[in-house]
């Protein structure tokens, strides 16, 4: 109830800060029997590694992944499976005014508002360090997903600062270190990363996140709504400010003979909803995007005030990812999943295994 | 888990179908020695009421609430609060085709796939007749709210279909149909709902929220953040299709430069955070704005296919909102209040009351 | 979290107080499809209603219970099921020195240094009225149970004070208001009850509680042990001081030769787990025993204190059971119905439905 | 909810089996700011480590503590602590007839039934090793709410098979293994244990566990009553069979007059109640005793079936202790501690913190 957990019945419990000894978490109601290796984990955090990139922040981290419990001989048995990945690059270094002073757009003065004790280093339990655990829950869930189900979550930036990117095809999207789904738009956003580091800046992204082969009936119509459910793991997500699912904020100006998606034998027309009617996934795609604002950590100076109120000034050094929305990807695509996996165990709970004898509707084509 | 009950600490498990005999909810957990009456809470639910104006449904329901334990002597015991709503005008009509059929854009088709059996007078459960409950609940949140804290909620329409409405001044929200805080574009408004009941369509809504005097410190960073479970409690209500909080997608094309709100001895010098920083309130106004799809019941026939897959064509008669988002605003209040005070009991219970002998910021004025 | 719901996906959430309008609960997590009427209800409340032989309180109750929500058509359907009991027999009378004395033995003191406040009316909440609308929901779970599993639960009374009772055969348990297993002690029974209320005084009693038909494979193993959660569920039961699964004390002095329930082909040799093994069922009968206090409501005159802190005295008239042991047994079957259900919801959610497919060792007959 | 987590607002969550690389817990909800080291740990790790006397378990494990989270600069910082401790005795040994067949009174053929699969070293998941954890967490508890409220928490063995040990000082409890509070005793204890580990068998025991100092107020009534809780907590407890609070079981022969505590301005004049009215704590001592059964794994041969349901022998040699009860004491201990935190924090959610301003009663001395 201190909020470290997520999910119900596939829960989450993580642990650790930026710079102790580790971070990690416990995934409690894995159904047993799934196949499972430290491999299978690792591939989706190589994905949301820091380093790989001039455009995202160059601490070196490994991320490497030991799965202490619950895997026995390859298999999940059913108990809880703890995941530990030691910190290797916590930097010895001057904080500097960083202890006695609050960074604008951080934690720093809530957390110290809220606890009256506050792990400074490197943002301590609210840096975007604290995604990987989320990620090596979410490949979990991700295969149990696939394998039962056929599900599949993906991912991409939609928009960088003012540059939109348009969707040309599913392959772009991993050849860059963007995850843009076009490649013809990369030299433009490294010139434009480029320039913003030059400025000691930072910017915002949109991302998009859809998740294909979803069974009918996943969501508990009130309040655990799937689509409450994505939003409030979405915007749990470091640096969210916005969510939308389906047509999203363009559902204000649609009228009901717009927005409504018509049904056929052969399947949705549309999708405005977003693969979500009433709580309740339809089983076309589930559609997710994100707004994800600026860094705050920039090298420009800012106007701060220090524990005491006393007015200072902040330029943040040390190592940090221009815009954070570049590595987010990887990690609203395992939020997603694990929302739709705790879902799906909550439908075998109340309803049975998901229902295969109704007349099915063909989903709707991905975009 | 089945998913009837919003928060933790403060809960509310509602029950009940639009034409079934009654509507109400269990209020678990609210600190003792509250004064509390019937007319606290009916103040609130009259401001939701259906009937009140030609743009809403004409069904006619007092909404008339009855505690049903939970308070003695007019003042909260720390027992359940039991709230009854008896459902007074339940037309018993033909529901003719939608009985078998699934009207585009509603939970018709979901629900039954998810359950095999569905309520089908008036929407059942998916209804949003089931907001009453929820508002009755957050009138006794904001009771709580205002006496410990001086917290008050307030919402207003901002954007009806195209129709973008300015914010004027708090005093116009009470003084029109439409919760508009801008006197002058009210006859604009109406007369676009006239011309939209007889096309027979309906359109969608923006809606902002806003709470003021909210203590600093609440919210728990990982994943409970206040802004994360303000997401889950909007995304929740019924046709709600984006959530933004402060700057929210508009933080997107921001610099960091320019979105991280300073401090000064003075007090936060914006409120692009929207109130919330690491998932934690700052002792800012905390700002929400939510996009509310078109109603998907209208007169214009639609597509859609029946119980055995084949095609069949729906129009909805019966009474509805052309707008949901008319008669939202005092639910999205009600489920801000009540995101509020659960995190307000969280605080209590693992940092303590909330604390005053930190050096406070100012606030910055309401917009 | 403020403490009245039982269960995590199977919940009952009750409400409402001895003398307060009404008494119910909200059952949440219901799976659809399940034939439901009001009858099905009432006649597990009927077992459990006050006022039906001279050895219980002399309250009339019909505890007649009306379904509000989650049954359409005879068939529950996901939605959340509202049982509502309108009291009706709250005498309007001089509530005496109890409103301002803590009578011993009773919650008075603990509710009021807890909240400050307290309903002193027929002791408010902490009454055993309260134990009704557990008993109607455990209506609910038993028939689910029963129409999935064939599981039947049933219980007896097998001390009252110092007599023990003999177990001699199911079929005496209805024809005699103790719910005794023996007729032949029933004369016995009834001239130590008559002696009692003559004395004023009460008396304690113990009663065994036994699933015949129970799944393989129930219960989570830490902490969430289907033995763990019937404690719980059992010493919430007002009045309980003690629990025991199977061989319960007994397996203090015994040897582990002697304890550990041997296996055969045939099925297990013995029942000293009482159906429970590191916290899963085993399939064989779960046998529980609950000890259950005298009632704290005695007309001997007894020292105490006023909310002032000085000496009182305290003399009990009012309506009472002389043993609340005696109306207990409906209550307990109840509540392990209640924890079985749930149970059988988590163990569909981890592992799906429960399996048949591994040889089954034969249960044990009940004794 | 697949159960491995205990606690509502200060949860502990478990992970790891007997012969994996490592067991350990995430603590959730500690309050910041309370001065934590690992010494302060490992104290109470070190009274429940086995090999310590020829009387447990010959398994050599240090139980090292390390504290991956949650403390910064020797202090709680609100976050989730960590908590690990390596496996290092984990014998690469050959399992034998373990792997296929089913050992009586554990837990092998209820986890293979659930699960399909089990990890049958050392018993796993299921092994009693899986309490250090707790251990460990509950120092935590128990450190808070001594710095508290002046809480303490002690245990004591009162009966070892057929030998009953009479209470004759705390101040015995850590001279021996038994932790038996008189020191006469022992000899006759370990004599008996001697020829137990000849015959090759095992016992079972009796504990009391007994908390002083403990704030009126804690639990909440229905369902989660402070006594609820408690038998939760002991019954999830390997080996544990049945559980009382106060009279337990004695207080089915009580009278009324006899049971209920009579208060006077000088405080209450007995404990019938173990310190808990209504399911909320008294003041007094919270007086809980456990049955613990004897320890299934024997060398005297057994009867079984394998996998397949055919007829098998079991002996079982390994390192095991031959009555699990005596190195209980501490555990027992933590799980008290641990349910008393949960309350604690739960009462400031509600009722803020703990009241002073009411007339206190002053708690009965402990017996």
């Amino acid at each position: 109830m201190a909020g470290n957990t997520l999910g119900t019945l596939f829960t989450v419990t993580t642990f650790g800060e930026s710079h102790g000894p580790a971070i990690g978490c416990v995934v409690d109601g894995c159904p047993p029997g799934l196949a499972l290796t430290e491999a299978d984990i690792q591939t989706e955090l190589d994905r949301r590694r820091p380093g790989t990139s001039r455009h995202v922040t160059q601490r070196q981290e490994l991320d490497a992944v030991e799965i202490l419990s619950g895997v026995f001989e390859g298999v999940t048995t059913g108990a809880p499976i703890a995941l530990l990945i030691r910190n290797t690059d916590q930097r010895s270094k001057d904080y500097g005014n960083i202890v006695e002073t609050f960074r604008p757009g951080h934690a720093d003065y809530t957390y110290w508002q809220k606890y009256g004790v506050r792990d400074y280093r490197g943002g301590g339990r609210s840096s975007a360090r604290l995604t990987a655990p989320v990620v090596a829950a979410g490949a979990i869930a991700r295969k149990w997903l696939f394998e039962k189900y056929g599900t599949q979550i993906r991912g991409y930036m939609s928009q960088l600062g003012d540059i939109e990117i348009p969707f040309t095809d599913w392959s772009h999207v991993a050849e860059n270190p963007f995850f843009a789904p076009d490649a013809d738009v990369v030299p433009k956003l490294e010139a434009y990363m480029d320039d913003l580091r030059r400025e000691g800046d930072s910017v915002g992204a949109k991302l998009r996140v859809i998740a294909t082969g979803v069974p009918v009936g996943l969501g508990d119509p009130l309040f655990d709504k799937l689509d409450a459910d994505i939003a409030f793991a979405m915007m749990g997500l470091n640096a969210v400010k916005g969510v939308e699912i389906g047509a999203g904020f363009k559902s204000v100006s649609q009228k009901g003979s717009e927005h409504g998606d018509e049904l056929t034998p052969a399947g949705f027309v549309g999708n405005n909803a977003g693969g979500v009617l009433g709580g309740i996934s339809t089983g076309q795609d589930v559609e997710v995007a994100i707004a994800i604002k600026p860094t705050s950590s920039i090298r420009t100076p800012r106007r701060s005030i220090d524990k005491a109120g006393q007015p200072a000034t902040v330029e943040t050094f040390g190592r940090h990812d221009p815009c954070v929305g570049i590595r987010a990807t990887p990690i609203a695509e395992a939020l997603l999943a694990l929302v739709l996996i705790d879902h799906a165990l909550r439908h075998r709970a109340q309803c049975g295994d998901v229902s295969v004898d109704t007349p099915k509707i063909a989903a709707r084509a991905p975009e």
